[in-house]
């Protein structure tokens, strides 16, 4: 865990780009001199130098919206840094989520938990088959049983494979969502914990 | 689609954080003057300022390895860019797929988002799509195209259709992981954001 090999620009700064480890959104991009690098690796939160204010600055020491540091990494130059956080609030001196808010050319979409929603879907799921509210389709699937479920699982397998083959983004990105979304009711109806089914692609991934 | 608002540094200068518009992986940290970034505009593929050969420098021109740009935005200093790609090949000269490689910290990894996996499988099926290890099942698949992604879309379905009608919690784990990394590979291929996907989730839930 040696800062020996970055290379520090003639003003004696690095460029770290600070990226949400979750949403994986670019937040910032800020400086570090060796001291406020030694700082960020020591406290595991995130410090800088201002270059307007000639100054040391630990990120949210004012405003409390501190940076956990997840990982920190260097590219083929040495010579700028990625640092995963987990943010503790806004990253902007605005308030805002991302300190990148102003579009040149496209559509900048920022998701400050992409996997928000599905958390969101178990719960809701989760309720129907509890509650079982009349006229909600998920009571339906649940009220049919398991057999109906997995005709849908097939089905939305079957029109993945045609939106694929007609290379259609807007078609493809519905039936990937229906499949999940099946996918997340069988899950429930057969009681097995998403989280089991996360394990088994860590522990693959890790062997 | 105006660049006036943009600081350049007193070298005429401005760092653009090159990131995966699908996996949202920072690739590279490059700088654009005046003339490339519009370059970057008018053209949709990045142009950068080389300040070892001081000379412009349109990434992939030599190795064919451009980046397609899908957005652009600048931040609040507007001393910043991120610009979002679709990578047509590796981002780094050494063939990697990302400049970023080396790990100042890391090794303590959160384990507390459930969906971490998710993120890192997104970058390691990212990752083989541009270097092509040989031996990598993911390689292989590529490798033999959409056709095999969607065969193993559709068997893996059916496994799971299989397992559940057996009520068996191993087996049911252990093949919708196979599903999910299967769709994660499709995805890849066709060039859709899962952001997309859970974009479509997000809407349907809150209408």
């Amino acid at each position: 865990m040696t800062i020996e090999n970055i290379k520090f620009n003639s003003d004696g700064l690095v460029p770290a780009i600070v990226q949400d480890a979750v949403s994986k959104e670019v937040l910032t991009l800020a400086y570090m001199n060796e001291e406020s690098l030694q700082k960020s690796i020591d406290t595991r939160e995130t410090w800088f130098y201002s270059r307007s204010r000639q100054e040391l600055w630990h990120k949210g020491a004012t405003s409390g919206n501190t940076q956990k540091i997840v990982s920190m990494a260097y590219d083929c130059d040495a010579d700028s840094l990625v640092v995963k956080v987990e943010p503790q609030g806004p990253a902007c001196h605005t308030g805002a989520y991302s300190c990148f808010n102003e579009t040149i050319l496209g559509e900048n979409k920022q998701n400050d938990n992409r996997f928000a929603i599905i958390n969101e879907l178990e719960e809701v799921i989760a309720k129907r088959e509890a509650e079982m509210p009349e006229g909600a389709y998920t009571t339906y699937l649940f009220d049919k049983g398991v057999d109906k479920i997995l005709k849908k699982v097939g089905e939305e397998a079957g029109e993945v494979i045609i939106a694929a083959k007609n290379r259609d983004h807007d078609e493809l990105k519905w039936e990937v969502a229906d499949l999940l979304y099946h996918v997340l009711v069988l899950l429930r109806e057969q009681k097995l914990p998403l989280d089991d089914v996360l394990s088994v692609l860590k522990e693959r991934h890790s062997s």
